[in-house]
């Protein structure tokens, strides 16, 4: 995103808010490094379980991700509630790509991030074609 | 708690809302035992860094946990957001001992517990009186 | 455990290594109450995966935690190993107490706790006897 | 790393043991990607708290990280232990960035990745010279 203008929550089709909690800041008084991958994660599978109806118990496919990274702008700390936007940047046959960028309360920048899933058969582990549930649920999250 | 009837959201004057994590969920799909745990910690340091002024960073007295427990009741999966109840059951010298209950989007009672917090001086930690503005706070969560 | 004296690596038929983690340690610098209790789970577990033969993926039972407590006796922190102690203490049809204590590189005991797991069914989730296998393993916990 | 060989333990001048835990493994049965940037974040701190001298606590400066990243390439389920590799791939002024890699019990390649601290001064958080006893380290760790 070098080069890019920072990220706004308008840039994002879904923000989801996520409590910090307690254990989140670590030594140094900060919500950790750690954490916003959890963010991230939490973000994404969210919109996947809710908007796509991914049935991660029993469902034939499963999201496995194969590189993520971030980069931290500002620092945040518990007891902030953060919102974390996800947008589909890249949608192909059993992988897709999310932007993600997470806001503190004030709608303040605290970092960016990728995130890459590959969709997998349940069983076998190998990379699946999206179903058709799903690839509608993420198409709607690439406005 | 035996014995006595199930706890409800009307039984703690305060109730803090969690956004649950997909790492919540452990491998048999549901919140795992440990991060109730970290529910019952956000809650109570909610409390007191909102409304009992704790200075996480600088203050002269920091809440070290002496013992804590829990009854689980009822699970929980992610993406569900809980509400964590806080009251002060017992307010002594430097200690103070919390009674929680954690809650699911229909008032289910998902679990009970209790934790006992020690002041200490953040030098010697060493147990120390609870400063006036924390033991007011607290007090008000006694109701 | 109460007027009981305090607990030793030898009062433990297994004692589990455990590598803290930079997150561990929360903002006094110390490892969090509740990663007492993932070390717990996790010392419970490794015996159970390892010396009786749970399958978390496929097994018919699971163990689900019932209720848990901890006290916690001295502080550690991060990049400190310590290591767990698991004894069972109480073996009943489809449940099993086990007690707990954590030691720090020195032995010096940091905590003692307690944690009841309840087997049952994968797909009902209903209290089961416990199989053969796991409390053949169990038992030899309990010496 | 596109284009180079794949990373072996031999390409690190220290590897950090790491056990992993009963929660790192989520709901698909493998330690959840959020983890590998806990493992990451150890092995760093790891090496800056042992053979850096980086006083958590009271030091004159903190490290930031500025950016991270990770490329997943094998999975991994508790209880196995890990290992993770750290070397300094290059050292500035007041940043450095670091190569990680992450093998299994097998010295399997399970994840590569990337982490870039920003060295601090403690109060006013602005970037600051990494201090010669770190900066000592951190050199022994490029070779």
């Amino acid at each position: 995103m070098s080069g890019a203008a920072a990220a706004t929550p308008a840039d994002f089709p879904v923000l989801h808010p996520i409590t910090t909690r307690w254990k989140d800041n670590d030594v140094y008084g900060h919500v950790n490094n750690v954490d916003y991958y959890s963010f991230f994660d939490t973000a994404i599978n969210t919109s996947l379980i809710r908007d796509g109806g991914l049935d991660v118990e029993r469902g034939p496919v499963l999201g496995v991700c194969a590189e993520s990274r971030c980069r931290f702008l500002a620092s945040v700390s518990f007891p902030a509630t953060v919102r974390c936007g996800v947008r589909v940047a890249r949608l192909g046959r059993s992988s897709v790509t999310y932007a993600l960028a997470l806001f503190g309360e004030d709608d303040r920048l605290l970092a960016e991030g990728g995130f890459v899933h590959v969709f997998v058969d349940r069983e076998t582990r190998r990379p699946t074609p999206i179903p058709d549930g799903l690839r509608a649920a993420l198409s709607a999250l690439a406005a």
